[in-house]
């Protein structure tokens, strides 16, 4: 900071504006004497951008009895960040239902609305359910639509950067749909769209089952299996945003598919019905022998296909996600076979987010993007 | 540059010893009037580090007609980096054989070596005939060994990042072996290991098939296989260093090994057994039935692991290195199959660096290693 030789006025104030603002979130709240001993500015300079900051919302006089001691005397003027003066969306746009989580400026969740879609709903139907539930958990939790600042999206398939579904086979009519520009006329803030897997594996990050942990494969198990990696603490998206997506591999040199293995009777399940495989994971706890072998056989299937996840990339932990129901006990057959068959085995351990994963991760996305705007010194 | 503000002089005359050798690099050779205006550092500044850079050798004032052009009254002193101040060695140690390369500090190739070695030959042989064809590439290129400043060497296994090889299965011995310290013991410079993959793919991106493409995976097809990727330009190496390390994907599910599929008896070839391997690619052109038959199973073997490495990375580009003979075969039938299986099938080319490859992503490796030391800014 304060390395910056003459230049563009604008950009130095939009640098010490982001710098003042960024030591006022990290403390409860903060004296201007104390701003400008963090930040290195000079007292006229944090005085002209805290007055900017109360003008546009985002700082507050602090009340005199919120943070600090009381001292002798008028006490000096504090000032905090006011979370609250935006807020995110993370959504998530599934097979089976769609999900919404609104947050403030800090993350911090302040309602969550789920509602039930049918698999076989066109996309106007998903997308109106999805409006639906946001219009539902904004009235609840009393925030304007006109407070949000960026909406980050979840859903399967291939992402393009500009929100755009490049492809995906678990939803009708989703392949070539321009989610981020359709979901952009509902909402006048940015609106990010990812890969639900990628999400999914940023969330486990941020807060689940891999804080900690830069080298992270999230395997979203279920019968239409995805993946989504972070290297170095990064989301690694691939060249196209097809990084991840595994569900071609039972196509190779092994026909079955995961509904085909997971059934007790000579008909495979049906593609999306999780219910279904929900009750052959509890057959096969009751002991029951068809739906063992069937349980066996999917498990080889998981295996197999992050086996091949673990040997291409070598990540530190994989993360096992995507159904609520039935994966605890894939858990250990997965660590047996993995130390088989790898080289250099990771850890491997439950989703700690379950269901809220994807939705999470949506809500990190859109957090990352505001705090980007807000924050960083380093953007232009 | 010119940022500093105080602190370590030591530091600061580095780092501008860096910035002026930088700038020389660049260019064939400059007046010190051209280093002052390139590098935006004082004119005394430039004199002091440009005498000390002559001292350590690395400069050299220019004879009087080289560079530039003439002009009347007495010329101004002209100063060129001397790339001849320091070599470097790219090594390869492979089943058949060990390769050396021998570089100036430009990264100019002066000479190469290569020796053949029995695929049963124990590690001390192994190094002792390596060491015998660095030792014939010195003496035929009249360079001494104390002018080496980094050797590379690439050789298959996991490494670990202090050289030491983790495992390896395609060398005798080669599992456990502090391959770093052993050969650190014939060189008085830094000896960096790299997985030999790993090492090939640096190479195309460096002067092969990938160069301009920073998302690639580079396929050593062979009855050992391996891959090493790029992802934006930078090598990944993985958590434990044993990304791409997919020779295990067979035994998941398909126990059929390359060198059995290749067969055209009944009796699988000798894992290590190249020479027969290219027969089988001959007899399969010359249109032998039993031939065609083994090079169609290896093909979906190949076809199977790159695409198991396509779905997880989703890199831009594919190169197919490895074996010298046999390999143009596989390219139409592998883009035909990773265009079925993959959402977003990549680019997929043949190595143009052939055998070379790995001793070269070994030089690279020395060399990056070297201007890190002697050019970056950044580094402490």
């Amino acid at each position: 900071m304060g390395q910056l030789t003459g230049g563009d006025p604008s950009l130095l104030r939009r640098i010490n504006s982001a710098v003042v603002l960024q030591a006022l979130r990290g403390a409860d709240c903060a004296t201007l004497t104390e701003i400008t001993r963090v930040t290195g500015l000079s007292r006229p300079t944090v005085e002209g951008v805290v007055e900017g900051l109360i003008d546009s919302g985002l700082v507050v006089e602090a009340a005199a009895d919120e943070g600090g001691t009381r001292r002798q005397g008028r006490p000096a003027r504090r000032f905090r960040f006011r979370a609250e003066a935006g807020h995110l969306l993370g959504l998530e746009i599934g097979p089976h239902r769609v999900a919404a989580l609104l947050s403030d400026l800090d993350g911090r969740v302040l309602g969550t609305q789920a509602k039930v879609v049918d698999e076989t709903a066109s996309a106007d139907e998903r997308l109106d359910r999805l409006r639906g539930a946001v219009a539902e958990l904004l009235r609840r939790a009393a925030v304007a639509r006109s407070s949000l600042r960026a909406v980050g999206v979840g859903t399967p398939g291939i992402v393009e950067a500009d929100g755009t579904v490049r492809l995906s086979t678990a939803l009708p009519q989703w392949t070539g749909l321009r989610l981020g520009e359709r979901l952009s006329r509902s909402f006048r803030c940015p609106v990010l769209v990812e890969n639900d897997a990628n999400a999914a594996a940023v969330a486990e990050h941020w807060m689940g089952a891999a804080t900690g942990t830069d080298d992270v494969v999230f395997v979203l198990a279920g019968l239409s299996p995805g993946a989504g990696s972070l290297i170095g603490g990064r989301l690694h998206r691939g060249y196209g945003g097809a990084a991840g997506e595994i569900g071609a591999l039972h196509l190779l040199g092994r026909e079955a598919t995961p509904e085909a293995l997971l059934s007790t009777t000579d008909e495979p399940l049906h593609p999306l019905d999780e219910q279904a495989v929900a009750e052959v994971f509890a057959l096969a706890r009751k002991g029951d022998q068809r739906a063992l072998a069937a349980v066996e056989r999917f498990i080889q299937r998981l295996v197999h296909d992050v086996a091949a996840l673990v040997l291409a990339l070598d990540p530190e932990l994989v993360v096992i996600g995507g159904w609520a129901a039935g994966l605890d006990g894939v858990l250990e057959p997965l660590r047996r076979e993995l130390a088989r068959y790898c080289l250099r085995p990771p850890r491997v351990t439950l989703s700690l987010l379950g269901e809220a994963a994807v939705a999470t991760g949506a809500l990190r996305l859109a957090l990352d993007h505001v705090e980007a705007q807000l924050f960083a010194v380093t953007r232009g």
